[in-house]
């Protein structure tokens, strides 16, 4: 039941994270925002098990973003944002992943905040921990990773892409790249050049956590193939490093203790 | 209400992320596993208002490493584990932040396999996310950061840290050290030594999230000093990198907007 003394409240918008996908997995303040918020926006990579969550009454927007295709620019979102929150409505502002983690959040809060609206972030379980988990690839497995690494492999339009080659070259050190399909082939061969071994196992990750999960198993010098029969429009994540290696007896074992409710819908 | 049916099922062991301390924060899984499961194994980074969610007939068995004086070793740990799920009960294993991010979770993971026990991970918002979403330092803020790497600052015993401190001196990246408190002035002159500025600005942050947090804000080459007075036992999480300077904006925002709800009880 929405509270009815909500219109003497000032206006807020929520910035939260929905996670990898699985409603699940959603965090207990997440799910209860969007179940009591008076409208929700939401991005393209908020899986449609966690927008069923949200109340039928509740007003939707859709700003998603696919990619040469906006729907809303950034500017466009923003200044929806501000006038819903200056509406005295409580928003939802609901983000695929964290939106503190390549999620542009806090550009959003900024704005919001130069309008005098208060806002508040929710953390989501962000893609790479729902690949994690949902492989049983350990990110920092000790012996494999002394640490975790998490880039973006998006260019801004013909831009070169902003990473620092050399520190990323560190096969000690795992590391997970968002948005990087349309780059891998540069991404892979930069990363050979600098140091890495060719071999180096690598796993590409769509919809982790959900039914359409989509797995694929290579190494640094072959991945690009593996990749190229991949729908266009899935968010790809790839996972590089020796924890990859954790990964068949993982599989193994979720063949083993699935009892048929789940495997056969990953690739 | 409990199964009665549970004692037909084989035990299993769920490696569940309690996150950073907010009970709020909880994903909407680990809540039910937690409330469900016949024993939880818990670590001392669990904070107490996630405990307090805990049935109070449910058994629970604190597994908590202190520095310096461990309760159980990682071997007695693994051996209760395989002991419980093999008695056919459902095991909640809880850990701090998320189990596959320097939670050690994959290795338990591996023991119980090996003991043909059914394992499934439940990912947790790790500290640095809740350290985050609680101060607004957005951990890859466009322009300020491409990138946030997760590093430990432990060392076992008298080894040497096990950190590249070349690809780690890179002030583009979002550097996160875990466990880094007893480490902090070597990692701070190291990262200094290989090109970092000295007026980096550093968060200190401790249980992040909850009525106990505590945060100081200093730079590379003042952050020992800064964090001198922290007590021995909280454990710190250091975000290094340009995204810090976000953090004063974030302060001014909440302390308008809280409401006295909440800022007093932050350091």
């Amino acid at each position: 039941m929405k509270d009815t003394s909500r219109a003497a409240l000032p206006g807020k918008v929520f910035l939260i994270g929905s996670g990898p996908g699985d409603p699940d997995l959603l965090t207990v303040k997440a799910l209860r925002l969007i179940q009591t918020a008076d409208v929700v926006v939401f991005d393209r990579l908020v899986s449609p098990e966690i927008m069923a969550l949200i109340p039928e009454t509740t007003r939707c927007i859709d700003v998603g973003k696919l990619p040469k295709c906006h729907k809303l620019t950034q500017e466009e979102i923003n200044a929806l944002l501000v006038d819903l929150a200056g509406q005295g409505l409580q928003v939802a502002r609901l983000k695929g992943g964290d939106p503190l983690i390549f999620g542009r959040g806090s550009e959003e809060a900024a704005e919001l905040r130069d309008a005098g609206i208060s806002v508040e972030y929710v953390p989501g379980i962000t893609a790479a921990q729902g690949a994690a988990s949902s492989t049983g690839i350990a990110l920092t497995h000790r012996g494999l990773a002394t640490g975790v690494r998490y880039v973006t492999g998006h260019r801004a339009r013909d831009a070169d892409l902003e990473l620092d080659w050399k520190s990323l070259a560190n096969a000690q050190t795992t590391l997970v790249v968002y948005m990087g399909v349309a780059n891998i082939a540069e991404i892979s061969s930069q990363l050979i050049g600098h140091g890495m071994p060719a071999d180096l196992p690598v796993l590409a990750i769509a919809s982790a956590t959900t039914p359409r999960e989509l797995r694929v198993i290579g190494q640094l010098d072959d991945i690009v193939q593996k990749v190229a029969g991949l729908p266009e429009s899935v968010p790809v994540l790839f996972v590089i490093g020796h924890v990859v290696s954790l990964y068949p007896a993982a599989v193994l074992q979720a063949a083993l203790t699935c009892q048929g409710a789940g495997m056969d819908a990953y690739a």
